[in-house]
């Protein structure tokens, strides 16, 4: 049977706004597809993106790899092709953990802080993953009585989130570009009798807010959120500056990010 | 110098939306005035109800007389006259705490939660008292990392909205109405070198969500926010059962709440 049947045959787990989910070739696997579909303020807003799925798909492998290498366990195996990863399949917990650096935003909104304040220190926050509610944020209150998840899962969680930020924090501070903040899924995996939180879904443009640290240039998906445009140029300045794509070293920002 | 003189010569200290706080006649006490008036949804509604100041500096001193009898620390000392009480004064933490036992209001609408379904167990809140943000509601990570209150501050304020659930529950229970929610205020009280967090501001239907045990009827403030009317009559019926303002023992619900 050759590959080409094969993929056509494979069964399609989930299709969301990003990303579709195939059953992977052994149980327990995952074929994570990265879409050119952008989407914004709860699917109000839509859009193809030319070549954003391809970008996603090398920035989180990259992402990926590198956290599993310092000892983050992540659902990544390997990346397939352009657009595919295979991954572990997880329990995904209902929660999008966001971490921040700097005040943007809902925050900002939410709490009447400029955008671009560095805060006093980096804040997690939960969300519910429920877009007919528009994801509420809500509190470790909420998550242990309505039961997704339980104070223990949710102090491995906060764990795993700052080993994560500290990491990106670092990543991105080589390479001149600020993390201002990211949104992250952790899933329960399951080995035999044992279980444990690894870090899943995907880290990229799409999930960080990413500023260039000199010009304060925005390279990532508010991009598309605020009709700037040049969504797939700041893309590839990320990819470029981590010497993805280019089979290179991590690379220096150069001159002006952006064409206008 | 007559009594009469010195009430207008007292010094205003802060005048809020229902209530008007005086320098108190010795260093470290305030008198806390209750007023008859109504607001909603952060003042865009407003009116005075006749009545509810009286109603309401009884209610909150009872709860506060018996919380105190319990050791629960409050800043009560004792009842001066019809609207007005003698109070401990004390630096107020800028956080509403909320404690729901039954999904109503903006827990309902913020999680899509039916209003009456009984919560799997009772959950606090925290909103961050600032009326130009209309009070967010925040997480422990902001309120520690905005300096509102220390993490040792959020578990003392847990235990004791914990303890004046448990308290609240049960005396209202006892009179037929259900205790659905209600909000606090807690405040740092210094006494020479040591500091303690103590009960503040008050509790009264004002500030509870209190419904009819048989007849689900609100008896609290939504009966204003809905435009519900009977409000002074509900609150009367609330002091009525809990044998405030007749002199007599806790009275048991007769018939009809309202006449609507
Ligand atoms: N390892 C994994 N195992 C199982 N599910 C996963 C894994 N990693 C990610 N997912 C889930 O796969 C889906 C990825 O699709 P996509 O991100 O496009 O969804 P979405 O439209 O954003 O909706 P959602 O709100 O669920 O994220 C998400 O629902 C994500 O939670
Ligand atoms: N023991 C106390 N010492 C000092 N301040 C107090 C004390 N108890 C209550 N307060 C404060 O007194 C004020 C009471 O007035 P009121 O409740 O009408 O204010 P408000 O309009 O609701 O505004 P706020 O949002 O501040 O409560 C509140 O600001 C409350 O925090
Ligand atoms: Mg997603
Ligand atoms: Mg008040």
């Amino acid at each position: 049977m050759s590959g080409y049947i094969r993929m056509n045959r494979r069964r399609k787990i989930y299709e969301g706004k990003a990303k579709i989910l195939y059953e992977g070739p052994e149980p327990g696997t995952l074929v994570q597809h990265f879409k050119d579909d952008a989407t914004a303020f709860n699917k109000q807003k839509h859009a193809q993106i030319e070549g954003k799925g391809v970008l996603n798909n090398r920035i989180s492998e990259f992402i990926f790899q590198n956290l599993n290498a310092i000892g983050v366990p992540t659902h990544f195996i390997r990346r397939l092709n352009m657009r595919e990863q295979l991954i572990r399949e997880v329990e995904i917990i209902p929660l999008e953990v966001v971490v921040r650096n700097v005040a943007a935003g809902s925050l900002s909104k939410r709490l009447g802080m400029e955008e671009g304040v560095q805060l006093p220190r980096s804040i997690i926050e939960f969300y519910y993953k429920n877009d007919e509610l528009g994801d509420p944020m809500v509190s470790e209150e909420h998550i242990t009585a309505f039961g997704w998840a339980s104070p223990q899962e949710i102090d491995d969680m906060m764990s795993l989130a700052l080993r994560v930020n500290d990491f990106l924090v670092g990543l991105f501070l080589g390479v001149g570009i600020r993390l201002v903040d990211f949104k992250i899924e952790l899933g329960r995996l399951y080995e035999g009798d044992m279980m444990r939180i690894v870090l899943a879904d995907e880290i990229s443009p799409d999930s960080c807010r990413l500023w260039d640290m000199k010009s304060g240039e925005k390279l990532d998906k508010d991009r598309f959120r605020r009709d700037m445009g040049g969504l797939v140029e700041a893309y590839q300045e990320v990819a470029r500056r981590l010497g993805i794509m280019t089979g290179g070293e991590a690379n220096p920002p150069r001159g002006p990010v952006l064409v206008k």
